[in-house]
């Protein structure tokens, strides 16, 4: 879709190396508007644009720095958060949203939304996530679940991207070889079988074949090639001396 | 689980940074088993520590050292590339999992696996992949599908995490109040509506009501505190005049 309608604010940002970090996940998951609040100073010579890959030359260089009051006022907004609260009866960090469950409820609601992240350390102040419609928090290891805060919308914009990628660099996944082929495959494999002499095993050793090639999906080349390897195999084994 | 059988490699990093955002991705999602081959130096001082965060005690400095060859020989490989083979005719890299994909099919399977990353920019070269048993390669935009490593390995060890981590930092997640919590609810709710002298719309507003509290999965909590404002405002209500 041209317009996934989902944009990414990051506020208070003490490091522009994640700044530029972010702007890369962001192009490298289809998203394009980046809003800044209170951010560092992004030197074009330095972090920010170092880490920033090919989105220096158009994502970070339009991110709009703006309030936060504007982006209360102007989106559905989502706050991010690796410390969510333990405790239902508290609402400031819960419920929240898994990535997945946030990428699966804006599937079905025409919405501007903004996911924003806080600063390095301390991330979004209570205060702040009061003000903001959902929570969505990453699940990691409880022994270390902070994430670096690049890191972290790295993750959340991958989570997204069925939502904002329309089309990958990725070719279209395996087609499995028409089932004649295959079969056609296994009857040369049972003709090899043969050759080789096998009786009591015989059977085993198909069902063995028809398994692993089974659960692989075989694409029409795969068969084809190994078909033939098969087949000259069978060709070429002397039949079993009957004495 | 205590011992997922996934570990990570990286092979020929030039970038010390890069590898300390894998450490921390790593510790972040459960992971603990680092192998680099050719890796740069890693000074106590510098980048790869700095970006570490916490895996700077343990994980990043237990990392061995290995050869590629020792990779191949000692696991079940996983190579990553950003570029996958548009040609099903070229196996080199094709076909390929997404991260989505190599996590369930690893979910059944008994097996050390070693998901390997490439250098910056080039990655994995082609005499490397032949090498290996799968590909994983990462869906992104068309426009600019190439992460930076490190974003790359956050991304797979976030995909690969629910097969790592035993337990997250999170609380359980949403419990639905008990329905006759919420029939009460609504009963107040229509009470309330009472109060206020609908007549007309009072069905409608009962719909709307409860689809709205439906979709929301509302907790225990929050139920019976909107259910006590609902009841303290339906009580101080004036009923409407019979005039």
């Amino acid at each position: 879709m041209s317009d996934p309608g989902i944009s990414i604010a990051v506020v208070d940002a003490k490091t522009p190396g994640n700044v530029g970090t972010i702007a890369r996940a962001m192009k490298n998951f289809g998203l394009s508007d980046l809003y800044l609040v209170d951010p560092p100073e992004l030197d074009p010579d330095g972090d920010a644009y170092g880490f920033a890959g090919q989105a220096r030359t158009d994502l970070l260089p339009n991110a709009k720095t703006v309030s936060f009051d504007y982006l209360v006022e102007n989106f559905h907004t989502v706050g991010t958060t690796a410390t969510t609260n333990s405790d239902h009866r508290r609402h400031v960090r819960y419920p929240y949203k898994t990535p997945d469950e946030l990428r699966d409820s804006l599937a079905s609601v025409a919405t501007e939304t903004v996911v924003i992240f806080g600063r390095e350390r301390v991330g979004l102040h209570n205060e702040e996530l009061a003000r903001l419609d959902e929570i969505c928090s990453i699940p990691a290891s409880d022994s270390y679940p902070v994430l670096n805060l690049g890191q972290a919308a790295t993750v959340i914009c991958y989570a997204l991207s069925p939502l904002s990628i329309e089309s990958t660099q990725q070719p279209d996944q395996i087609v499995r070889a028409p089932e004649a082929d295959i079969e056609g495959l296994y009857a040369e494999f049972d003709r090899l079988l043969g050759q080789l002499g096998e009786t009591d095993d015989r059977d085993r050793l198909m069902r063995l074949w028809r398994r692993l090639l089974g659960r692989a999906h075989p694409t029409k080349r795969e068969v084809s090639s190994l078909r033939g390897v098969v087949r000259r195999s069978a060709d070429r084994v002397e039949p079993p001396s009957r004495e």
